[in-house]
């Protein structure tokens, strides 16, 4: 029996496709530091937890498609203490950002309509873009640079009579860029003048350092009818087994396609949207502690691989992610050698080859991206390994 | 903005589309019975809700993207006590049956290829067909006759060069129809003689009485590589808010397709599936013990419908619904008419037109849902306004 055409064609996950030599490594009692997914090890807040503890409902019934109105009340009030000014009805609660950005695709695009997308980009993109029938063209930006947007007019180039929106992520997975308010802005400027709409995954809001803001798309005045929000609280209060997010819009039209999706599937888990809610209350001092641990680990990665000659990498501000550009052509080759035939104190690190962040055929090949989310100590032997791992290996190769 | 073409067709959900006229009785004091949603009110199992009470993990991670392990193995256990044989790799857990039922259809159809479905059906599948960008095409069934599958060359005659698949739901939601095995045979040899897939959606499986048996497509020798079964503990633990599900086949391309998709959402929610896989150790016991209820609500709606003249109706075997053709030509205008204008000491009572559930336009106009799921006692008072009200109405109206 043969499968549809456009499942077969979708890629499969280039995060988790090299797991089989991580857990062959593991089968031999080898030690894996895994900084190849966006997995945070941030304690889930005690508020949130306690909710599961205390849930009294006799029976665990459907919520609205919309999401609980309790927890939409929490979220304004939440965005409200990020300069963001919204009704309840300018938000639906999703199973996750991941749901929120197939709705975002399929409101806004027809099959075979465009999305530019500065690369590299989120890797699962692919996926959802797949599932809506929409094509995904690049917009291409550079670890030279710190993957800063082009100029305009060179994303200007890129729309076609097809092109439907422009999607950014910022901060930015997997490069950590978090774009300036300028950029925000150009990106904006463009969706006006060309009559698209943005849509802006802002689930890192809270991680940036260093004094950096994110600016949300919801802070540009002027494209309310065009600007599509969507968000998580998986990273956010490292609960990504909770699958809570949602979709943020002025949009009335929008919303209303939005929630006949929504109806469509019922509703979001209804328990894990109370543990969300709680943390609405959550105090800054909470994130202030989180982003010290943060930025720790981000200046000791960046410091480790400073040490590396060869090596191309800017400091990111924001989000747990750095891409580097390694002085070997097949950073993929690196990442299985590592996996296979590295140990040092019988213990190896897994990062994540960069390729399958980018749309370009050929691009990114000797990048691999770190999700910094162990401890420092952790963290620490990790790099060690990689640094080492990788004089090892040009030394064998001859690179 | 303008948004999709193919949101702007999407039908809003039938079920869900009269509730401002709910709302508005409520504002005005007004009790209203809901009949129908398929929300039970049966207690979720505190095997169940315990596990949400003792979740001890630091942090709410992400789980694997097929589910959890330990959670598959209770499903094989689970299965294997209906005689259904399957290894955890036949098994991918799922975002409730929703998010099955859309993966199902994405990896079975290409945009613009066709499903058949014996109507009345599920009203959401529309939806679910819509995000897959596929048609269905009814295969007409009728109240007077129970809901019946036609015979086979009638099914055969709605085959076209895009059909991929037939889709059923046993037992059946709207109509309680339990399939014969000879009738779920009759499907199976329809798929294999003209190489389409089988879907089978089997949520109901446990609500069937008068000693039906519901026959699962995984039952039927010789399909094996072109069945699709997706279920969900939404109704079988009345933990519809828990909003876990899952897609099973012995396909291994398919499975791999499905895992394709399952990867780009990342995973279902994490403390849900740990939930539902306590539940697995339920004794039979409480199945009876829920079913006797059922089949008590079933009898109850059913003796008070006979009393109707004029009315249409057969008794089902299983799930928790029945439909029912009145005595009036339009059953929507009746519905709001009960909701706005006729009360039994402060009370009334909402039931689901079934037009909505219909493809075929015109279809089923004179028809509701009823959904049994409250208490005796409710339920006597809503059908006591029910048939006194259809009475009201026909006099008025003069039908």
């Amino acid at each position: 029996m043969k499968i549809s055409e456009r499942v077969q064609m979708m890629q499969a996950s280039p995060i988790r496709k090299l797991m089989p030599y991580a857990n062959s490594a593991k089968e031999k009692g080898i030690h894996v530091y895994h900084l190849n997914i966006g997995q945070p090890d941030i304690e889930t807040p005690k508020e949130m937890i306690d909710v599961y503890h205390n849930f009294s409902e006799k029976v665990l019934a459907y919520g609205p498609s919309q999401g609980l109105e309790c927890y939409r009340e929490n979220l304004v009030k939440y965005y409200a203490g990020h300069n963001i000014k919204l009704a309840t009805s300018d938000i639906i609660v999703t199973t996750a950002g991941s749901e929120a950005i197939v709705f975002a695709l399929t409101a806004v695009c027809n099959v075979g309509d465009e999305v530019l997308i500065p690369e590299p980009f989120y890797t699962n993109y692919n996926g959802f873009a797949d599932m809506a029938g929409v094509h995904i063209k690049p917009i291409p930006t550079k670890v030279e640079n710190g993957f800063a947007l082009p100029e305009k007019e060179e994303i200007v180039k890129l729309l076609t009579s097809k092109t439907r929106a422009i999607m950014i992520c910022n901060p930015g997975n997997p490069t950590g860029k978090v774009y300036s308010k300028e950029e925000v802005e150009m990106v904006a400027s463009i969706a006006k003048e060309h009559d698209i709409f943005v849509i802006s995954d802002e689930v890192y809001r809270e991680f940036v350092y260093d004094g950096y803001e994110a600016t949300s798309i919801l802070h540009i005045p002027g494209i309310e009818d065009r600007a599509v929000m969507v968000d998580s609280v998986s990273k956010r209060y490292s609960a990504c087994g909770a699958r809570i997010g949602c979709i943020v819009s002025l949009n009335k039209e929008l919303m209303a396609a939005v929630l006949k999706l929504g109806q469509a599937r019922l509703c979001p888990p209804t328990i894990d949207q109370l543990a969300a809610s709680a943390c609405v209350n959550l105090p800054q001092s909470y994130f202030e502690k989180v982003n010290v641990e943060y930025k720790k680990r981000r200046d000791l990665v960046f410091n480790e691989l400073e040490k590396i000659e060869g090596i191309v990498c800017r400091k990111p501000e924001g989000a747990f992610y750095i891409v580097a550009k390694l002085p070997v052509p097949d950073a993929e080759e690196f990442v299985i050698w590592l996996l296979n035939d590295y140990h040092v104190e019988n213990a190896t690190v897994m990062v994540a080859p960069a390729a399958g962040f980018y749309a370009t055929k050929g691009a990114g090949l000797s990048e691999v991206r770190f999700a910094y989310i162990l401890n420092e100590n952790d963290l620490k032997k990790a790099m060690f390994i990689f640094r080492t791992g990788l004089k090892k290996f040009r030394e064998i190769k001859g690179f």
